[in-house]
């Protein structure tokens, strides 16, 4: 009978912020979780996540109580709609298919039901979540974990897990509903009593603050090639690139978003790594495995808004041209374009 | 007694230009060549050159007169001075031994007798043997050889040899002396017949016109990772990079040194090599092989004259700064910097 209160959640992405989250939700008790793989399933669903983590300790073999290889679809499987659905891949709007085609077979027309959780990086991610389903509470999820997936089914979690949820504004949604479902899905989250989950109202602010990081960092450790550790010892490194991009960031905040960021917050944001971490930004990794960048809400946007906020920005602007050349060099790779014959 | 009339060349690096170079002065009939080599020298030394020529054919074991391991030292080997040194390595000015320093054994303080020849790329590259040699006459090579060096002593030729020979402004060297010296180098190199070497008296013109090259497709690809045909199919390379930069250098060359380059000059030299030949322009070969990068003349020297003259720069600004890094990440390669243990 207490199995019927609990919340049904689909997870959807299973990588190193994804399992974090299942196993969170898993733990606290007041979830069902099932879990949509896609890279991993044939892994985890055989053998569960081998997780190494700062908040949970060693696990090996956890499993997620249903396992889906890719989003199940409701009407074919006669399921119900799930209480929450929590979308933990990567941002790639510019490829096919897209976050919102890939969640629709789980995610009825019309949904007024289930809660959408976005748990990824960057600007305007809801813009289009928003538009096809604009009677979904949607939530912004900005997860501040240090965690990897060095292989696929094995999560290294490094960094505690400290996730702020708030609620996009709607256009049609009131504040109140929104975020009475904000503080829910904190409720869910938190019961774990292994992160640090907190409700934070001014989603704005916390992604533009996320930004100075996820603009800045990432795409000059990617296309430079060296970790956020080095990039502050190397020649130019922090003159030269990181501080000019991230004062573009604090300026487009305060243009676009009237989001002002703290004083000190460029220098803050540099020291965010440890040094001797040696870690490498997402983007770094991401491109190590040869795997497509999430360049387009973390740098794309930011710079689309700040430009027709009437912000200079040509440091995020060159960064992001050499982005889209270096996606296309990997969509050449996967042989997604073709050039003629050598 | 013929052999006694040759004039006596010293070619000091002998890669894939400076081998060519060897191999016409050689062939000319007019020349005693010496070359001062070092990564290749014990396979030059021991079996010649191995050349694949579009100039001169097919050559096994092409050896010039004298194959010296590092620049010779005039007064320790009891030699006298040479008529002419062609510098024909790369211009790092960012590392040590620079140019200078590496040649100064073979260049007596207060030469007046050898004629310098600089076979090198980028802007103000004369400057420091201007400086330590003000009695040198000194000459501006620019080569627009399509040649490559893939394996040490094995030197492919695929587009001819266009040599431009002019000499620098002097400051105390009178224009006639100089270009007069300019005119005999032309007639040495010119006697094989199998290369188009001309005298060019507009030696600034030349360079910052190569410099649209230079400065723009080789850090862009090199930053990127692809070659010059593929950074005209990839999303955002042309209109994003490879334009502004150009654009940036034609406006510099007018602002800082009167140049006016031809209204098509970006078109142009987007169209230099043929799209299908995916041409790696050298910065990209070399970051490749692991080794340094020329972009303190290439790109540095004409960023900072462009900016002292009020010209924005932004694209070159950033390119510049990336390439910073990256040359740092080979020095840490290297073990030229230290950073703390893992």
């Amino acid at each position: 009978m207490t199995e019927t209160r609990k919340k049904s959640v689909l997870v959807v992405g299973g990588g190193s912020v994804g399992a974090i989250a299942a196993l969170n939700l898993h733990v606290g008790g007041l979830a069902s979780v099932t879990v949509a793989l896609r890279s991993n399933y044939h892994i985890v669903n055989e053998h569960g996540y081998s997780i190494e983590s700062c908040d949970h300790g060693l696990l090996k073999g956890f499993r997620p109580s249903i396992v889906y290889k890719g989003v199940p679809d409701l009407v074919a499987n006669s399921l119900p709609p799930y209480d929450y659905i929590i979308l933990c891949t990567k941002s790639i709007p510019d490829l096919s298919p897209t976050s919102l085609e890939l969640i629709s077979p789980a995610l009825p027309t019309n949904n007024t039901h289930t809660t959408l959780v976005l748990l990824q990086n960057g600007l305007n991610i809801e813009k289009p979540f928003l538009d096809a389903h604009p009677r979904t509470v949607i939530l912004s999820g900005i997860s501040l974990i240090g965690s990897a997936e060095p292989n696929y089914g094995r999560i290294v979690q490094n960094e505690p897990d400290r996730l702020l949820i708030g609620a996009f504004q709607h256009p049609t949604i009131d504040e109140e509903t929104a975020s009475t479902k904000a503080r829910e899905f904190v409720t869910l989250y938190s019961a774990s009593g292994r992160n640090d989950c907190k409700y934070s109202p001014n989603v704005v602010h916390d992604r533009w603050r996320k930004l100075v990081y996820n603009a800045c960092f990432n795409p000059i450790c990617a296309v430079t090639g060296i970790d956020s550790g080095r990039i502050r010892l190397a020649d130019g490194g922090l003159d030269g690139l990181v501080r000019p991009a991230m004062n573009e960031i604090v300026t487009a905040a305060k243009a676009v978003a009237n989001v002002v960021l703290e004083d000190d917050v460029v220098e803050k944001v540099i020291a965010t790594d440890p040094l001797e971490s040696w870690a490498k930004p997402s983007m770094l990794q991401d491109l190590e495995k040869g795997n497509f960048i999430e360049f387009e809400n973390l740098l794309g946007e930011p710079l689309r808004e700040g430009r027709k906020a009437g912000v200079p920005m040509p440091t995020l602007e060159v960064l992001y041209q050499l982005a889209r050349v270096i996606q296309w060099r990997t969509k050449e790779a996967k042989d997604l374009v073709t050039v003629s014959a050598q």
